[in-house]
C-alpha cells in the first residue's frame, strides 16, 4: 500500500468526521444519547454517567444540555426534539444532584430581589430572539424554575419527556441523582428530602448550628 | 498538631464545598464564569476555553450552559440571570462551532417534517411544566433555532446577551468560533460564510462533488 | 568521605530503626498515635485517616489496634495503656464504620446459635492464656460485643478511654465514623441511626423491598 | 444495551459490597482469612502475607485483629470466634515478629512502673463496657501480656487457637514470624532466642557494646 | 543456544545495517519513500505523513529531501533520480505549506535587495562545484524560487517529477498541503489563495488591519 | 484576569507564530541555524546535532536543507541565501555520514546505467521549472555529486559557502560527520578515508572476506 | 554561543573520557574505589554498595575486581596494586557474602574429584601466560581457596591488603558481609558461624532434616 | 489453596534460591555461563553482552570474573576451573575493551616506578595467603600483565583457556572486545592497533597534537 492512498484514507476520514452533522440520523453520537444536566460546576457529567461527553477525532458519546437545575424547559424540549427527530438519538438521561442552588432559596425571593434592583421582571423580553414567545404576567418567579426537593424534580422531568408530543413513545428515558456530598450516583426516591445529609452536616460545620460534638 | 484537628479541618474544608450554593454569590466558581455553548458532542469546551469546567472537591472553573446551537433562548438568559445575580459570576462566554448541526438544513423544512410524522406542531405544550410560557402560531419554524451563519449568530447573540435588562451592564462578555475541523479557537468575523473551508471539504471528499483533485 | 564512613552509617541507621522498640518512650512512631479500629475488610484505615499505618524503614504513622468492631475491650485498654505509657504515644483515635457486622444481629440471638452447635458458652475459658480472668455466668452475650447504633457506640467509647485510670488525662482523644457506602470519613453524631442511607438502599435494590423504583 | 440498564447494574452491584455483612456467611472477604498480628507500626502486613487487607468496592483480602503482640486474648478469642462462626471465615493465620515491643521488659517491672505513677493496677476496670469480666488480684502483671521468645509465643498462639472450643476443628491455623530486622517471613522455630540477631546488632551499633569491630 | 552464538547473530546484524547502501536497490529504506519538502522549521514532515524519517538501527521510512520552498530544482531532481535508479525507491511525496516564507515577497524585490548589498547576482556562481552548470543572464529573480499560490506550486511540482525523463512512469506521485495554522494535511486545491484563512488572521491580530472585532 | 483576555492573549500568539515568516529577519527559528545534510534515512540530524528541527508552536531549532550526499549545490546556495540574507539566520552547520550511498560508486558507472535504460542524460532538462538553467555536455557524471572520501567532501563543502558571494563573511560556518556505525560524531578529518572501520566490518560478516576470525 | 562551539565542547568532552585512563592518577573513578568481590550471580555488588560501578558516559564509581570467593590472590594483589598505585585509587572494599559456594566443600574432596577426572593437579600450569610463577607440589587443594567462616574470611582479607607492601598504608581498607538471605549488608563479625541462619534453614525445608514445623 | 499453604511455598522457594550453592552442578546461574572481564569502569558487562549478571531472588545470569585487563591469570584459571567443574558451567566469555589502561605504559616502567617509592618487588609476596606460590626473580614486569594489542591479548587469552587442562573440552568459549569510544561490542581482529581510532582522538583532543582542524 503507497504512503499516497493511507494519506487518503486517514484525510477523509478525519473530514468525514468534521462534517457528520450533515448525514442526520445516521450516526449523532457514540451512545445514541442526549443528557439533561444542570450546569453547576460541582456536577462533574462525564464520572457521574461513565461516559465521554467529547472526545478527539473519532467519538463523543453524548449530545449534552445543560441548564440551570436540569430541568426541563421548552429549550430542554427543543434542543431532545432535534437530537431524536434528526440526528439519530435514541435514549434520554435526566442527571440532578444534591445540594443543588435551585434548592437553596424560593423564586418569590428572588423576583422580590430582582425588583429591589430596579428591573421590570413583568416586561422583560424572555428570550430576545424570539418575541413571539411570552410569559403570563405573574408567572416570573415560577419561571425562575426553584425546586423544593430534588428527588421530586427529577421524577417529575423524567414523566414530562414520557409525555411530550415532540419525544416519541420508544425513546428510552430515566432520572438519576448525583450526590454531591458523597461523589456517587443513586436513582430518585420518594421521601428523601427529610433525610438529607446535608442539613445535619451544615449543623457539624457550626455554621448555623451551634457547636461542633464532643466527640471528635 | 494533632490528628484529630487535621480530620476536623479535612472534613469542615469538604463539607464547605459541598454545600457551597448556600453561600450564595460569595464564591460561584474558580473563575466566575459562565459559559453558554452548544451540545455537540464535537465540541470540546474544556479544550476549546482552556478551563476544567467541574473538579474533583476544592474547585470547577464555571457554570456550563449547553443547549442545541449555543444559542440565546429563555432557558439561556434564566439560567445567565441566576448564577450572575445570585452566585457571583462575572463573566459570560459564549462558545459556537463550525460544522454546526444547526446550519445543516432551515426550521421550515423540520417543522414540514413534523407535521409529516403528524405531530400537531401549532398546539405542543412549549414547556410542559410551564404553561403560562405560550409561542405565537405560526412561530414554531423560527423557535426550532437553526441558523445560517455561525459567525453571525455568534456576534448577535453577544449582543442579545449585552442588551437584557436582566444582565448587568458590568458583565464581560464576549463570543469565541471553535473550528471543529481544525480544533481551534478563533473570534467570530463578518464573511466567513462564503470562505468557510467545510464546503472545500465536501467536494474533496468525493461526497457532493465530482471526484478527487488529480494532484494527491 | 569514604564509602567505608558512608557504608557504616547506613548500616548503623538501619539497625536502630530495627530495634528501636528498646528506647522506649523516645519515639514509638511518626504521628505518636495509637488508633482502635474495626477488624472490618471494608475498612481501609489509611485512607479513612490519611496516614500510612505501617512504612519501608525510617516511618510508620501508627500503633494499629483493630478488633470486632473497633470497640472498647480489656484487650483495647491494654494495648493502649502500653503504647501510652510506655512508648511515647500522645493521641488515640476511635474508627467505627457504617454497614459494621456488629450492627446486624444481637448477641442473645448469636449466643443462642452457638449453643445450637453444642457449644457450652457458660464454661469456655475467655483467654485460654489468662485463666485469672473470668466472666460472671449470663453475660456471654454481652461479652460478643454487638451493638445497635454505631454513632452512640463510637462516643461511648471515646468516653470510656477518657475516664480509665489507666489513660492520662492529657492524651487527645477523638472518635469518627467511615461511611463505607461513601468512601469518607465523619464526625459521629447522635440520633444517625434512623437517618442510615443504608435502609434505603435495602429497599432499593429488591433485596427486602419489593421493586425498583420507577424513574430510573 | 442502553446506559440506564449500565447504570442500574453498577448501582446495584456497588449498593451490595456496601452492605454484605449483613449477608452473613454468604461471603466474608476474598480469602476467607482472619489475621491476628501485632499493632506495631513495623510489621507490614499486607507486604508479610502478600495480601490486600482492604481494598476499594469489590474486595478486601481479610478480617484483620491487631493487638499489643499479635497474641490470644479474650478479645482475639471473641473476634476470631465472630468471623468464624457468623461471616463465613475458614482460616487463620497468627503473625509475630522479631524486636517486638513485648520482648523488651517484663511485666512486673510494668506493673511496677505503672504503681509508681499512683495507679491502683488491683482495682482498674479491664473492661470499663464489661464489668462482668473480672481479673484476680495479683494477675495484673501475667494480663500485661509481655513475652521471653517470640517463637515459642507464636507456637503457643496457634495451639491455643486449635483448642479452643469457639473455634470448629476444621479451620486452617498457622503461624509465622516477620523477621522485622530483614524484612521476610519464616515459620516459628525452636531454640531461635538465643541465636537472634538482634542481640549482635546492638553490640555492632556501639549502643551497649563497646565499639565496632575492626574489619569494617 | 549459547551467548557466543546470539552475539554472533547481533553483531552481524548491526553491520549489515550500517553498510545497507552498498546493497543498493535491495532495500533502501522501510518504506521505498522520497519525500521533498520545504525546509521551514515550522513544517514537522514526520508528524504531517505519519512517518518517522530516520530511526535507530533496523529502520528509516523515507529519504528526505529538503530546500526552500520544496520546490522541484536541478538537485531535487538528481536526488530524487538517484533514490529511484538506484537504491529501490519507488514512491515519492511533495511536501508544502502554508505561511511559506517563499510567498512572502517576489523574487525581484529580493534580488534587488541583494544587489543593494553589493552582490553582482548575475556574475556569482550558482554551484561553485559545478561550474559546468549556467544560469542565463537575467533569470536570477526566477532562480531564487518564489512562489505566489503554494497550492499552485504544489500541484505543478507533481507535475514536473511526472514528466521527468530521469522519473520512471511506474513511480507514484503526489503532493500535499501542510496547514500550517491547523497542523493539518490536506490535498492542494484549485483557488485556494484567495479563501487562505492566513488573510483574515493578520487582520485580527491588528498587525496590518486596523482594530479587533468587537465580538470577542 | 477575565478568561475573555487571556483566549484573546492565546489566539493571538497563536497565529503570531503561524505567519512568522512574514516578518523577515526578525526572528527565523530559535538557534537562527541553517543545516545542510544527506537525505539518508540513516542520518538522525536532531540526535547527531543535539537540536530539535521543528516543534510544536512555540520553536523549531533550524532551517534543515537536505539533499543527496549533504553536499554543495546551487539549489543548497539558493536555500542558504535565502534563509540568511532574509530571514535572520547566522549560522551554518555540513552535516555528512559515513557508509553514504554516494560513496557506494563512481558517476561514470551510473551515468552508463542511466543511458542504459534508454535515458538521453545530454538532453534531460535539469530543473523543469528553470530552463535558463544549463549543463554544459559531458558533465552529466560530474553533476550527480557522488564522492570518494566523505571526510574531504565535507571539509571543501565548508571552504565552498565560506568563500561563495551569497553567504555574508560573518556567518559562522562547520562541517561534521556522523560516524554511522558509532551513532556518534566527530570533526573531518583528512586522511580518514583509508582508516575506516567501514571496511573491516565487511569482511567481518563475511559478505566479502572469506570467513569470520576464529577467536569468537 | 554558536552550535559549532556547543558541538566543540561536547565531542572534546565524550573524547577525554574514552581515553581517560590514558591521564593515569589524574582520575581514575568516581569514588576512587577498587572493590574485590565474588564472582557469585546472587551478589549484586551495585545494591550492596550503593554505587554504580559503571556507567554511560562521564562517570563509573568504581574499578571492580571479581573472583572465586572474593578473596586475596596473586591476581587481587596485582589488580589492586596497579590502580592504586597507577590510577589515583584510594580505597579498598572487600565484598564477601553468606551462602557462598566456596563454603560448601572443603579444597582435598575437590581436589580428589578432579584427580578422579583424570587431571594431574601437581602439573597444572596455574597461569598459562606466566609459566615464571609456580605452586609448590602439595598446595593444590590450598590453591583452589575453599574457606570455613565467611565473616573470618573477610577480616583475613582486610589484614592481608593492609600488610601488604605493594599497598601504601593511607588507602581506606574495610571488609563487608553480604547476607544473600536478607539481601543486606553487615559488617562481618568474629562467631557468626554457628549462628548462621543458613543451618535453620537448611532443615526447615526439609532437605536434610526430617519434616517442617508443627507451627506454620 | 489455603494461605497457610501459599507462604509454605513462597518461603521454601525463596529458602532454596539462598543456598543453591550447596547443590553444586545442578544449576549455576540463568546462562550457565562464566565471564572474564577487565574491572574497568568504563566497561559495561551487561550493556555489552545483553545479560543481567546479579538479579533479585530466582536469577542471574553469570559468574562474572573482573581483573586488571581481563587476562589469564591462575586466578583466572582457578575461579573458570571451578564454575565449571562443581556448578555446571558451559560456557566461556572473554571480554576485552579498547583504550584499556592496561595499553598505556609497559611493566617495566611501572616496576620502576615501584622500584623508586622504595619497593623491593624482587621480595613481595605475590599472595600473602599463599605462600607456597612463587615468582621468579626478574618476571615482576611481566607478572603485571600490561599489553601491547588488546585484539591480540583477547585472542590469545582465548586459546589459554581453550588449552588449559583443567578447562574441559566440550567448554564454549569465546573472545570479544568492547569498542569504549563507540559503545559496541565487535569480534577481536588481526592488524587492528595500527587503525585503532583512539590515536586520531587524541590530536583531535589537542592533548598532544598541535590543534584542532579547521573544519570544525
Amino acid at each position: 500500500m503507497t504512503l499516497k492512498s493511507k494519506l487518503e484514507e486517514r484525510v477523509a476520514e478525519r473530514e468525514k468526521w468534521e462534517i457528520r452533522r450533515q448525514y442526520g440520523a445516521e450516526g449523532p453520537n457514540m451512545q445514541h444519547l442526549w443528557v439533561c444536566a444542570c450546569m453547576d460546576e460541582r456536577l462533574p457529567v462525564d464520572e457521574a454517567l461513565g461516559i465521554r461527553a467529547d472526545t478527539p477525532v473519532g467519538g463523543g458519546d453524548a449530545h449534552l444540555f445543560r441548564n440551570a437545575g436540569g430541568i426541563v424547559t421548552d429549550d430542554a424540549i427543543r434542543s431532545a426534539m432535534l437530537t431524536i427527530n434528526f440526528f439519530g438519538t435514541t435514549e434520554i438521561i435526566i442527571l440532578n444532584h444534591t445540594g443543588c442552588g435551585m434548592l437553596s432559596a424560593n423564586g418569590n425571593d428572588l423576583e422580590a430581589a430582582l425588583r429591589g434592583k430596579g428591573i421590570d421582571v413583568d416586561n422583560v423580553p424572555m428570550d430576545p430572539s424570539l418575541p413571539e414567545m411570552s410569559l403570563e404576567k405573574g408567572a416570573f418567579a415560577k419561571w425562575i424554575g426553584m425546586m423544593d426537593d430534588v428527588d421530586e424534580t427529577c421524577m417529575a422531568t423524567v414523566d414530562a419527556f414520557r409525555n411530550h408530543p415532540l419525544i416519541p413513545d420508544d425513546i428510552t428515558i430515566s432520572g438519576w441523582i448525583w450526590e454531591t456530598e458523597f461523589r456517587r450516583l443513586r436513582a430518585p426516591m420518594k421521601g428523601a428530602k427529610g433525610k438529607e445529609r446535608t442539613q445535619f452536616n451544615i449543623d457539624a460545620m457550626g455554621v448555623k448550628g451551634p457547636q461542633p460534638p464532643r466527640w471528635s
